[in-house]
């Protein structure tokens, strides 16, 4: 009974998913979907190994791959179905993540090469935004945020170079990280400009865009010097280096500077000058031929043959990077190093630089009518990160005039821990204990999941419990505190948005309680209880130790 | 009496060296000689200080300058006197080490803006070697080897790019140190390839190279991963890819690999591959962009104007270099990250990389018939270290047919001071007790110094000696063991080249003797004691605890 729902749970998510893909009609967002069979016979083989024990910690999470990341099995086109070619295997990212249990739905729409940050700039047409089909989805990025925002996938991976992991996050309301430069192997991605692009995670939560992101990484990261104990320290600009924002910006920004402050963050004021002075060069400067190195030898061929699918936008940027010659490259370098050398200063008495995520969302139209100006004033405060090496995470921080606005908090590279911590504050998490019917591999587990959780641990309550099997439909253990006569009861706790509790809770159908429970190291989480007079007649299992004890000694 | 004789030594160093750079006739090693009055001004300065009891760990080391480094009051030609300004200051390298008590002689010729690895490419005139004058001395760092092998100086700093620390070092038979980049502070420095460019120190010995680049660096360089002990690992490649060397060099190279097995190292075998194709990629590729950034501007106006201080070949190497483009840049730095990871892969398993330090050791008329090729040759085992991120350390290895041999030994960044004992293997060091008139400051130590010496620690004898005033001139203690009855004698220990030793010795007057000395941490080094019967009639002034407390109380 139990190994039937678990089989049937991924497949039936993989073929909810397709449904939905139809249901929103949004046929620019994809590239390529796989097959609905090949996806679902590998759902059904996922299910067949969960049911044999196997520890699949992203099993069943759908996820959709930008279309300039490898696939196998699909053509990795870049945006430009000409340039396409048939990738001999996934990217090392798309394999981890499918080694631990994701499957991929499908490539993503971008902007041609990754060259924009608007998310118009291709033949597959231009990616509407999830909120507001008359605005751009942001790019380069752009299919793989809208999959995630209109929940077509739980997760899906974007590129970044100047800001192609972020500002389709904000546009569209979404989580966006933008990991350490290295974190994420870059093999098996048609580069931007190689030296800097980064691979990086969109997710609805910060735990769920965490723990994909957690799969992603390769090896360990360098430890981070302790940071000394004390409230939280965000860095923010004085108000008019921020420039010129859309209406209502500059009161959201502030709201999200009030409410980490609420949350007991202090802030310091930051320089800046270097961050926007290195944004303006990614494009301006020399940097922009590192594009040319990846992809001019074709983008020549196809201009000098009229290709049609080549964008003519990107076409112009690469083409013009042709002639920028080496010795400006360095000047550009040693200039960069400095700017660098000053942000880092400025980064250095800050736990994270807190900034709008882009300085204002534009229509379609209005891209259209200035392709290039509306894109360059877009990168305004991302285009720095990846030229000085940082992390950034970019989260919802409310709405402006029923349109997402979001944040981005920036600091040194391997500080993405951190800067997600305090994301968190933005984004207010809880935890979760169950011990029954939602935990890894139970039937109801799908529940955390389609909610943002993440497995925070693996634990026990502290002994003052007895367990009760209820006979309820599917069946479920009754925690009950005893106090004197308790015991130990095998537990797992869950990270999870605050709201997400609220939609549990609300959903919980008797006699399923949500309660403090208290934890083998004492501390109290909220947890599943349930209501006393549900154990009446419910046997007594404490002595197992635990719900997934009674289920095998059944 | 004492205080005079000390403040005669430093001022009669500075006379003496300047009476030697007449003697030798070399006028083409020197680009500007600071006037002998100031010099000798800045030694009776530095001796009064000494004498009023100042540390000045450099006291009275004469060193030289290469002419593109900064030394107040002196001009900063880079080779090139149209191109010459007036620094405000020293270089900080400098400043350093004037702060430590050495005093800069003067600013050495080299290939023009540092271009170049044979020493010819100067409007100064081609430097002669130092051994013999129808050689080139090797180059960039051209008249700052020449003047350390001729013992004009006791150390000279150089620049390296390509190999210009280190070339020189071995066609001149001395030692050159290139440390990790970023080690020892590029400002003030005309740069050649700024990103890649380092300070260097050559000196007739490893210990006294070492112990002026210990006042050169800045900081604290990250610690090393420990070392698994065992014997050393050396890795050497297969001896058809070490190419074409001149005649006898093969056996010589081999020599000094002998030499290291004998002294217990073990060998591995090393792909040079990487390593030779990266070398190729420094002027053949787009990194050469970087010298046009550094003076293009100047050197197109100079040729514009047929200014005749410009080298004809060195303006012709950066002329060429202004129309290279960024995107073979970009394509150039990705080829070589990769020769990169292979090159490090490869010293992973080793603790350096031993290589003859040049293929071979042109006459200046070769040179002359073929500048490009001959210069192109000598950088093939010295030109992948910089762009690599390595640490190298030039030594002598005995001679062919009458001429200075050297090795190189190469690491990762940081293991500068492990490749220092590696050389040490081929130089070999002893360490010398001293108690007396050699201890620091007093009237005999500058032997030790012109041996090469390097002060090691400062100790006492184990408790087992008495202390006579003999009645030598200068006086001099004697050191007796006597075992029961003894007591602990201020000492200092001193490392010197094994040879300086048997000089130290051969020169040794009556009554004096080296012996074994017994120190207080029980171990036993070389040290000086005396004949026995020069104790008979002098004072025993054991009670007074060293050397220096019985002169403070006569």
């Amino acid at each position: 009974m139990k190994e039937e729902r678990a089989m049937s749970s991924t497949v039936n998510r993989v073929r909810a998913a397709h449904d939905r893909v139809e249901a929103v009609d949004r046929p620019e967002i994809w590239i390529d979907l796989r097959p609905r069979e090949e996806a679902e016979r590998e759902a059904r083989s996922l299910d067949e190994r969960l049911a044999k024990g196997e520890r699949l910690p992203l099993a069943g999470r759908l996820f959709a791959v930008k279309g300039n990341i490898d696939v196998a099995g699909l053509p990795t086109t870049a945006g430009c179905p000409s340039y396409a070619y048939d990738p001999a295997a996934d990217a090392p990212v798309v394999a981890r993540l499918r080694a631990a249990g994701a499957i991929v739905l499908g490539t993503t729409n971008l902007d041609q090469f990754a060259t924009g940050l608007v998310g118009t700039r291709s033949p597959h047409g231009a990616v509407r935004n999830a909120h507001d089909p008359a605005r751009v989805s942001g790019g380069s990025s752009s299919g793989s945020a809208v999959a995630v925002a209109l929940g077509l996938v739980d997760f899906a991976l974007g590129t970044d170079t100047a800001g192609s992991g972020r500002v389709p996050a904000a546009f569209n309301g979404i989580v966006g990280l933008k990991p350490t430069r290295g974190l994420v192997p870059t093999a098996g991605v048609v580069p931007a400009c190689a030296s800097i692009d980064c691979v990086t995670v969109f997710a609805r939560t910060l735990p769920e865009a965490e723990q994909a992101l957690s799969h992603m990484t390769t090896g360990t990261a360098p430890s981070l010097p302790g940071r000394a104990p004390g409230p939280w320290r965000i860095a923010i600009p004085p108000r008019e280096q921020l420039g010129e924002l859309d209406e209502g910006w500059a009161q959201a920004y502030e709201a999200a500077v009030d409410q980490l402050v609420r949350a007991g963050a202090v802030v310091r004021e930051l320089d800046l000058t270097p961050f926007t002075e290195a944004a303006a060069m990614l494009y301006e400067g020399a940097f922009v031929a590192e594009r040319y190195t990846a992809v001019g030898a074709f983008v020549d061929k196809a201009t000098a043959a009229n290709d049609p699918f080549l964008d003519p936008t990107v076409a112009a940027i690469i083409t013009r990077a042709r002639d920028l010659p080496a010795h400006r490259l360095y000047a550009d370098m040693d200039r960069l190093s400095a700017l660098r050398a000053r942000a880092l200063e400025q980064l250095a008495d800050a736990d994270a630089l807190l900034l709008p995520t882009a300085p204002g969302h534009p229509t379609l139209a209005e891209v259209a009518a200035d392709p290039l100006g509306a894109n360059a004033r877009l990168g305004r405060f991302t285009n720095s990160t990846n030229l000085f090496d940082l992390a950034a995470v970019a989260v919802p921080a409310g709405e402006v005039n029923g349109l997402p606005f979001g944040v981005m908090l920036i600091g040194p590279a391997h500080t993405d821990e951190r800067l997600a911590r305090v994301a968190g504050l933005l984004q207010p998490e809880t935890r979760l204990a169950v011990v029954g019917a939602h935990l890894t591999g139970q039937p109801l587990n799908p529940q955390l999941l389609a909610l943002g959780a993440r497995l925070d641990r693996t634990t026990t309550t502290a002994p003052v419990y007895r367990l009760h099997a209820l006979r309820t439909d599917p069946p479920k253990p009754g925690l009950v505190h005893v106090g004197e006569g308790g015991a130990r009861i095998e537990a797992e706790v869950w990270r999870l948005p605050a709201e997400g509790l609220g939609r549990l809770l609300a959903a919980l159908p008797r006699p399923m309680a949500l309660g403090s429970v208290q934890l083998a190291d004492g501390t109290h989480v909220p947890g599943f209880l349930c209501e006393p007079s549900a154990v009446v007649d419910a046997a007594d299992i404490t002595a197992l130790g635990g719900w997934r004890s009674y289920l095998n000694a059944e």
